[in-house]
């Protein structure tokens, strides 16, 4: 007697096969929800060392035969290619309810949605945007892991007009990945994130180039220590990446930029004016917000780890 | 028979018997640099815990008694109080070649040398400011680590006129606890101490407290990550120490605020005009001048250790 299992989704195609994807990969066919896994793309080498490590099935360096075997198709591209992939995609779904899951892993989403809608007039209801939390310093298949996600966050940016079928697709794509997923409207997340994360990298590259580039950076770095290490960390990530997100997600950068320049200002004008209170009020007031914000975070990984 | 044991200095007073004062009585105990260790403060439970402690082996809360006794007499007050402390020790002292030894710990030196110049017209010979680099998340006497300088580095920042064996003798008396003792002027140093990390935390406390106040703060702390743990970690730094090293280095931290702003705007202006090769550039540059000075603390940390 054989026992028919069945899966979620039975085939899913990675477009794009790096350290997300193939970590997306490997945890699905861990956790069973799906069995087959089709890698696309440009770089053949890349692809077959996906199917030689056991990361992917099989390959096609076809878009259309990509999309025909996909019950959910996941682009693992960066941001802005990500988006030149969906005007590429969309326009070849056929119209009405059929068809593959589209999602994605990119870190902005409104240059998403925008991509989307200019192509085929709105976001298709079978695409539903997507972000996991998550990254490494590592990239490429090779260091693809299944653990990736386990206690990061994937955040869902379900529009208007989405299938709620589609929707639950991809939620339980991700939870069994071992994320927690949450959902936020599209400009709201594009908004936290560029608070959180492209903001505190835009400081950190500026800062870091402010002084290699200043007459006394050769002392600048000799004599900086463990403090200027961590805060400048975030400096050492892939410019291009970063490039790609700074553009896709510009109108709530400089919200961002222009939100942090004028508390500097404040604190500028504190010190100008030497006054002690206001320093003093500032600096407490934040230390207060980050040993919170330390706490909850502590916790977090405590629960779940 | 016995055999005599001769100190660099037989006694060293400590005023201010906090986390590097006591750091260091026991790092200069052990390395057998002096025989007796002296508190000075106003606190007298704390001296008596140094006491108990081992740290110390009396105290006094007498100034003149503490000045009289002291081969070496080490300032560990925060940066503020130790300019009050100069002005109130050195007029005490008798002018001339004798008395002892005076040195500080204190984050900035600029500060320190005009409130000796204020206080007795010039630098004292036996005058010599130095910056020991280290500290920790705790405080207090109680937290006091013997091993805490090993591999850090401590500045000095002798002035025309010091007596060159006062200044030997501080410098033997750091290099004694680990640390690696290296000489700067003093206008240089707060310059780059205020560019490696009293502009980083401006820049930390300035983030956390814009995010803090804006609307969407509780997602924005929901949602921040790892990297911005690291990011945000020093706005966690005592706020009173911070104010007072934002009030003592205000000229080198405006120019350091400056050059920063300068080059956030640059990246903000490149935002603005979606010039993806400027943005490029900058992040590649500042990508190379982090990973090497990431590589430089590698290898400093591994050399050592």
């Amino acid at each position: 007697m054989s026992r028919q299992v069945t899966y979620p989704a039975d085939t899913v195609v990675i477009l794009g096969l790096g350290l997300i994807g193939g970590s997306l990969a490997r945890a699905l066919r861990r956790s069973g929800f799906s069995k087959r896994f089709v890698g696309y793309g440009h770089r053949e080498p890349s692809l077959r060392r996906g199917v030689e490590l056991g990361v992917i099935d099989d390959f096609t360096l076809d878009l259309d035969q990509a999309i025909g075997q996909a019950d959910i198709l996941v682009v693992c591209t960066p941001t802005l290619v990500a988006a030149d992939m969906l005007r590429d995609i969309l326009p070849r779904l056929a119209p009405g309810e059929g068809g593959p899951v589209i999602t994605d892993v990119a870190s902005v989403k409104g240059c998403l949605r925008d991509a989307a809608t200019g192509a085929v007039g709105a976001v298709p209801p079978r695409l539903v945007l997507a972000h996991p939390i998550a990254g490494s310093e590592r990239s490429g298949v090779e260091a693809s892991d299944a653990d990736l996600f386990i206690n990061h966050r994937v955040i869902l940016t379900p529009v208007e007009g989405n299938d709620p079928a589609a929707v639950e697709l991809v939620r339980a794509m991700w939870a069994s990945t071992g994320a927690e997923v949450v959902d936020m409207a599209v400009d709201e997340h594009d908004a936290v994130l560029a608070a959180t994360s492209h903001l505190p990298h835009v400081l950190a590259y500026a800062l870091v180039d402010a002084l290699a580039q200043s007459a006394a950076s050769a002392d600048i770095f000799r004599f900086a220590a463990g403090g200027f290490r961590d805060f400048t960390r975030i400096a050492s990530s892939d410019p291009a990446m970063w490039r790609d997100i700074a553009i896709a997600n510009g109108p709530a950068l400089l919200d961002s930029i222009d939100l942090f320049s004028e508390h500097l200002g404040r604190l500028r004008q504190a010190v100008v004016d030497q006054d002690a209170q206001e320093l003093f009020n500032t600096f407490t007031r934040a230390k207060q917000a980050r040993d919170e914000f330390a706490a909850v975070l502590a916790e977090r990984g405590q629960r779940k780890s």
